[in-house]
């Protein structure tokens, strides 16, 4: 199948027999989403212990005898610190818990930089003049949407299939108004791809021309693989502990895909001055972050191996998701020669290309179909995707049943996009 | 007794007995601490149901049937705003249910107005030179340090037994650059006075200079009443609804002296406008508050009567300890003509006045007695107490017989600083 290669009456044909499947499926008033990476009910039920973890209120004592009910402890439950960092293989001094979300983490931090500055006796970014951050492209909206609210502007970068086109980066940090680049290094939201080792290599030697210059490393996806191939991803903090990169990244991690998206544990890691810089500016915040979820999360993850068998069970349920999205693409897409998608070995998405200025109109007429698919251009800054070519799929939230019956509208509506515009042109 | 009165032989006789006592006091190695309005572990005891107040996955799901475990619902449980707006006699949808820190929310609503501005069209705090903010004295040291570390200067106004000076505050207003008041209006720290009624009515009816002046209305203490015959505080919701100040008043409350201060629910309340106006912010940082704690909170308490009846629980614990106090103060310091304390019907804190220019040293024999007050001088902006007289009392933590030994050892270590003040003049 090539629409490409079809003449008008070929292709007013096709548009005849797609348009009748599609106002078939239109009648059956559906109404699937797979617009957001929500873990699915089955997903949310691996973890229910954690709903008893704490036994008795005897059991709301650290290790160390602090009792968690009360104020104080502004760090944290250390020994959730120090199963983090484990998990993450860094130092657990080098970490901060906090509340329920990773993106409350991020938007702070870009706050605080904009407030009081980055650690080393840089002016506040308020004070700074117009400045700018690096986002790889397609990418995921809420970090976009924190620099959009914050008058940060957003500068693409088009990533490879191993990450951000480093060329571009290291040509755009020249300019000292650019502060700060976003990055999911491990299976990218939208993607799935991961930052190859000479990305990461590269990331940690940049020479930016801002002294206070930062990376958002985003580690949403880090244990989240699907399959017993999983893509492997350099410890950025071995490239740059003891550097002049010393103090160059901030990273994020969630258990919101390890537990309950609903109540996880949100965490921070990042330099010792970061961190201490970080911590003495949380103090006026807050007294410290909810503990009790802390301690319960501690008490049902137990260590990091028992973590990690239980994102074998995630994987479980998510991998045939996966798979069946791929397959609907190859055997329903599979022979036109602009449709692209990614396979990826992990996380949340695939990304679909479809053809060139189309991806609004797919969305558009699955959403007429009853598919709710995330907004064409949501993957882009100011939602703007200049090819319009761009769709996320988010496999996890619904059933087989139901994602099989949604693949088989967005496959449908992809090739009625594409024909329509075809004929138009 | 009075120590004014005394002649030169005579306090040196008073200082070589309370100096004995105070070695001997030093030599008992004692640790104590009140330092900070903690409740006591008999009071966390109150609310442990609160830790099995989900008895299944089954019990996760809202009224109207959302899984709480997952994403989303930013807003937070329903229900649990509803019950709050019935404790608080405001309506349900001018409620943000947030984290368990109503300081995190107080914080960020004055960083959201230094970044965004407020509701109005009005430029963003930062963008209009130096602000300031009103602070009632003697006041909460953690208000201040937000406006301390957000380069916010702070105009003290005196607390006057009914509230701030309101004289003062109606001249400081005329000031455009002047932004904001804090305000604890009942059972106010650490004074433990309420804002009487025709206090507010000058709050509600104010006319500040600035059209994005805003206060900062902290009901930390709004439902914790110890005795039979509790302040009344006017509702200023009331007050300003439909008029020209509907915008005037932030709220803020939290379930930390309810139930557990290490893992509560903060509330904000405002406005129509200013909640719309905080919750679209709020969605560029975050996907939702903790949910589960927010359901377990609404499972436990169920309705307000039950938290009005667990208040009265706190309060049977609390009121013995208030009364210690106060007799320690009227036997050991009643005839000092220099000292005043409050005594409050609610709240977590009493006030006491020392002799002008010994707070500090007061605080510093505690200290090496072994006895932790809160740092003299935290009650005032930049911990400075320009009179170095106020010293806040907070009897809540320790058990009556650990209050008993601090309480005959602060009064000790205010006659001493008294008599040494005295006899170096």
């Amino acid at each position: 199948m090539s629409y490409l290669k079809m003449n008008a009456a070929e292709l007013q044909n096709e548009y005849a027999v797609l348009r009748a499947q599609y106002e078939s499926v239109c009648s059956e008033h559906l109404s699937l989403d797979m617009s957001r990476g929500k873990p699915c009910t089955e997903q949310l039920g691996l973890s229910d212990e954690l709903l008893f973890a704490l036994k008795s209120k005897d059991d709301c004592l650290t290790a160390s005898g602090f009792d968690i009910r009360n104020y104080g402890l502004p760090g944290g439950v250390p020994e959730l610190a120090a199963l983090f960092a484990e998990l993450l293989d860094v130092p657990a001094e080098n970490i901060i818990l906090g509340g329920n979300s990773s993106l409350n983490m991020m938007y702070d931090t870009v706050c605080r930089a904009i407030l009081f500055g980055t650690y080393g006796n840089c002016l506040p970014w308020k004070d700074q003049g117009k400045i700018k951050f690096i986002c790889p492209v397609p990418g995921y909206d809420r970090h976009f949407s924190i620099c959009e609210r914050c008058g940060i502007d957003l500068v693409p970068v088009s990533m490879t299939g191993e990450g951000p086109n480093m060329d571009e980066v290291e040509e755009l940090i020249k300019d000292p108004s650019v502060k700060g680049m976003w990055c999911v290094p491990k299976y990218s939201n939208p993607t799935g791809e991961t930052y190859s080792d000479a990305t990461v290599k590269r990331i940690a030697t940049m020479r930016p021309a801002a002294p206070d210059f930062r990376v958002f490393w985003d580690l949403a996806y880090i244990i989240h693989d699907l399959d017993e191939t999983p893509d492997k991803l350099l410890n950025i903090f071995d490239l740059t502990r003891g550097t002049e990169n010393e103090n160059l990244v901030y990273a994020f991690f969630s258990t919101s895909k390890i537990t309950y998206p609903g109540a996880g544990i949100a965490v921070m890691v990042s330099s010792d001055a970061n961190i201490k810089q970080a911590k003495a500016d949380i103090a006026f915040q807050t007294i410290s972050p909810d503990k009790i979820n802390q301690l319960r999360h501690m008490k049902y993850l137990k260590n990091a191996d028992t973590v990690r068998d239980l994102m074998k069970k995630h994987a479980a349920i998510l991998k045939p998701k996966f798979e069946t999205c791929v397959r609907y693409f190859e055997e329903n897409l599979g022979g036109l020669e602009f449709v692209h998608w990614t396979n990826p070995h992990g996380g949340y998405f695939i990304s679909l290309d479809v053809m060139n200025g189309t991806a609004k109109r797919v969305t558009t007429l699955c959403k007429e179909a009853g598919v709710t698919l995330t907004p064409a251009g949501s993957t882009f800054p100011y939602k703007n995707d200049p090819e319009d070519k761009n769709i996320r799929i988010a496999p996890s939230y619904p059933t087989i049943e139901e994602l099989e019956k949604a693949l088989e509208i967005a496959c449908l509506c992809v090739k009625l996009a594409a024909v329509e515009k075809l004929i138009q042109a």
